[in-house]
């Protein structure tokens, strides 16, 4: 269980942002600490994830909304300014976070837009969480922070390498019939010099190779070549 | 090298958004292929990133967007719907894109913000890109969407295993320096009863190593506890 806990947001738009980006990575529970109201209240009415504001809970004080949470992580994009906290890149934070949240309840808490988590606020926190941003310029907007931090929560670190199916490949069958009747064509339009015909039929059966035609497209490109054959047919007097 | 490429953008905010984000994670080429013009005066007045919106280029089609690119990848929400081209999660997609972009020029479409990309901005790509987003709700802000691939791109895997340096920890003797202060306040404020001592000792000793205190926290607890012997020597006669 994870919740995103916005402290004193000031913006109706990252509000509803925050709430879009928890949408599209599965994430429900939003909590906010002293929002301004009117915020709240143009995000509430504004945007496309609606069903999580219009279940977000709205709280007097930080340690409220995180009362039952067993892991509360504020982030910052402060890099090296002296912490009291123990401070984590997100690839790694974030792999401490899905662990925990598989078990028990975590909060990950965003601050303002202008000033980000107070000292207060990051004395709640068991840890503080940083995005690996440049650090001539940290400090991100709070709707992509919010974004970028669910994604890596979300994503899948087992997909990262598996590779997509590959589609059915052309069999070397495939390949031949390809390369005979594109051969075809380049002696019927001229291509090929008789005098270096050998050579010319070995790179191109090696460059039909290195194409890695699936088998759908090796029957596409065999039929083009079969029609531009057909069409020099008609031309030209067969020559040669 | 990246080239983020904005196909058609429309809002101002988004245009922003998406510069800020490349700000923030390190990449300094922005494309935009038929933007709305009043959105991209406005943007560029408007946003911290303004380094990044003045020195964006502007065309007139996607295939001047992308002629010097040797790798092209368009981003889409479509999950299931049958697609020409392969269509590779961001966790496996982006891991291609770092191997090219070391090497040579790699280019990121983003659709508008209504329709994402065409059919013909497709077929200009090598492949496609998708961002592990809920079914049900797929589709992503496009400020957010360039922020979380940018992140994607920008993140260190190996970071996702190191653990931050510890703490020097407290060692033997500060801890049980800390258990016979702290035994002593126990004694003194009457929670050890006479007849268990003996095994309220082992239990505090063994409380104080689940701790797992810092030498500095080990002695932050120390000079409290000391401080609370001291206040209750004055409180009350000594008594036992």
């Amino acid at each position: 269980m994870l919740s995103v806990v916005l402290v004193a947001p000031r913006n109706p738009l990252n509000i509803g942002a925050a709430a879009r980006a928890m949408s599209n990575f599965g994430f429900f529970d939003l909590r906010l600490v002293n929002p301004y109201h009117v915020a709240f209240r143009e995000a509430k009415s504004a945007v496309k994830a609606g069903e999580i504001l219009a279940r977000a809970r709205e709280y007097q004080s930080l340690a409220e909304a995180i009362a039952d949470c067993s892991l509360v992580v504020g982030t910052t994009s402060i890099g090296n300014r002296a912490l009291e906290l123990p401070l984590r890149r997100l690839e790694y934070g974030g792999r401490l976070i899905r662990k925990h949240m598989a078990g028990s309840g975590a909060a990950l808490l965003f601050g303002s837009e202008k000033f980000g988590l107070s000292n207060e606020d990051m004395a709640h926190c068991h840890w503080l969480m940083r995005i690996p941003t440049r650090e001539e310029h940290g400090s991100m907007n709070l709707g992509q922070a919010v974004a970028v931090c669910l994604y890596e929560l979300a994503r899948n670190p087992a997909m990262a390498k598996r590779a997509p199916a590959p589609k059915q490949p052309a069999d070397a069958g495939d390949l031949e019939r390809l390369t005979e009747v594109w051969l075809d064509v380049l002696r019927k339009s001229g291509y090929v010099h008789a005098r270096v015909a050998g050579s010319t039929q070995l790179k191109v059966r090696r460059l039909i190779r290195r194409m890695n035609l699936s088998a759908h497209d090796a029957e596409v490109w065999l039929g083009m070549a079969r029609q531009i054959r057909w069409k020099l047919d008609g031309c030209y007097p067969e020559s040669e």
